[in-house]
């Protein structure tokens, strides 16, 4: 079994704050990240995919489709849009990247399957910044 | 002369749109960057003062106080901003790195020459992506 | 469960030697990394925690306290240090890479679990320079 | 158990075709990869050896002799090579990076083992590109 | 006036040799960049262009036009090609990084003034490796 | 004329600090820089070359040659060094950036002459860290 990855990226605005909490409530939690008006961060998706090499081909999974099917199914979605207003599937869910990256995996791991079905989506790697990023098996 | 640079970052949201023009043509011109929403980027700012060392210290400039000054002056106001709507230097202008950098010029040369005054601003890096940056020397 | 980590860094000087042996079979061994004045590296520390987002936050474990954990913990300890000399948890200790992040690991592991219960530390991993690096699971 | 990494790096030719296929079909599955005068990369490659550190060097294994051990049997075979013709462990099978890294697996685990018995070859991770890699565990 | 750069990258095989040597004369100077198979890189690209930001957009230059430019006429001609054998402009040319970069000046320093005559080209940077680069301003 | 550049890295442990003051003196000028039992970094260096392309070679230098040059005459002397204590040409001087680049050129310049009369020498860059850096053009 073999491991392949693709990195994307997209540049979104987003705020951390809980509805249900007072405004003071939530820049004691989140600090500036609660900001009213926003910040933003240019994202770095890594997509993982395992499988058997195909004989035919070499690949377990063909880069260009890997790369295709998450921007259709990702990058259009959430590039230079506003992670808490303009993205359907974050509705009524805090745009933490924990929260996006489980939001991420539902769409992706099943188009993976669907395009080559003895392969898998094995993992997903987002980077908020350099500094900051989260990984998700399913 | 000796040049020393010191790299701060900071994450921000912003749109590209001019107020004179409609919806439409904004989004003809800025296209995705216009999103009405906001999107963001991490930004990378590189500060180069020029002098010659300082024989005690050996130092052009302190880059702790460099540093220090950077995010005294520029980082404080920015990160976690919207650049179009909670900075006070760019009110009325539009958000684009080249009038953000030309702004940030105008905060930091005379800070820089207050400190040392035989050192000299020298030039403003500033990165809105790994892809695409912008650069200013006075 | 998903995984979040968080990247810090500290410059330190060290040397690898066993004061076992004699100066002639240090060099034999370590090579250049025996130098009796020391040498030094520009270390990259990436803390990894794992766990469930906590409904209210969106968070495994909030990015800023874990930054904050890292820093008073381990960073304060080594940060323009020397390894083999400042460092009271690697007294008695080879200061190799492979030592230091077995005893980052005793200090962060209770601390993280400490902040909350219902997350583990899960890796600690540390380039020593790009091309070196190190990781440790418990 | 820790695990120590090693990166280097190779330039190298290809082209990805399946011999048994026209030249329409290799260029419908393959793209501009399978451009008949060859293109070219940058690789890199990471090995990881997991192992428990010697108490006489606080290694798990000499990353000297692990950067020496990869130049002699892995890098000196593809520097600068084309990987579809000049390699002899690549005969017969397409260069794509999941062979590759197959091969190279085959070639550096006995090497490790020999070198530290009780070390063993944990991963290779190879890069083609920053934004395309793979990752295999044997 | 302020600089603006935008980053674009390609893949391509090359090899160092001039016609009129031996072969034996040619590893003698290119060592193993003359190897007869071809060997190949990640390029990167850096395209600088200044001007004064246009008061309607804040900027100096498109950059998404800046990069379909770059893309058109420079990454079309040259991604996942042999420098030596597939590129017109470059036949009868030693595909030495220093050529290569003269040849993208002469065709793009012309399509930056005709897109915004009041701008123009300032420098390219190209990276053939992170080690090795080259900068030319005309 | 073009601009050549080569990348080249040492790993080296120093300390700010200037003999004619007090430790305490040193600790409020320098900080952490001071430390009595040094610190280190993961030095780059960029030495940039400035010439017409040679054309039989298609080379402003050959960048194997530049590479030999800098390893012999620069990162031999610091590599795995104590700046302070271990480098001949740093002798009775404050080991900063500053003044470690100044003693570089003074070195390179000539040796590049020497090689090929007519390039020269344009700038060397010194990255002490990834947000610290110096450059200096003779």
């Amino acid at each position: 079994m073999v491991f392949v990855s693709r990195r994307e990226h997209f540049n979104a605005a987003h705020r951390l704050y809980n509805p249900q909490w007072s405004d003071q409530k939530n820049e004691e939690v989140f600090g500036r990240c609660a900001n009213v008006n926003w910040h933003g961060h240019n994202f770095e998706l890594i997509v993982t995919v395992k499988g058997n090499p195909d004989p035919d081909t070499g690949f377990v999974f063909d880069m260009k489709k890997m790369g295709d099917l998450v921007k259709e199914f990702i990058i259009e979605k959430v590039d230079h849009k506003n992670l808490n207003v303009d993205v359907p599937f974050m509705e009524g869910k805090l745009a933490s990247c924990e929260n996006l990256i489980i939001e991420f995996w539902k769409i992706l791991a099943p188009k993976i399957k669907e395009v080559r079905p003895d392969s898998a989506l094995h993992s997903l790697k987002l980077y908020e910044t350099p500094n900051n990023f989260v990984e998700y098996f399913g």
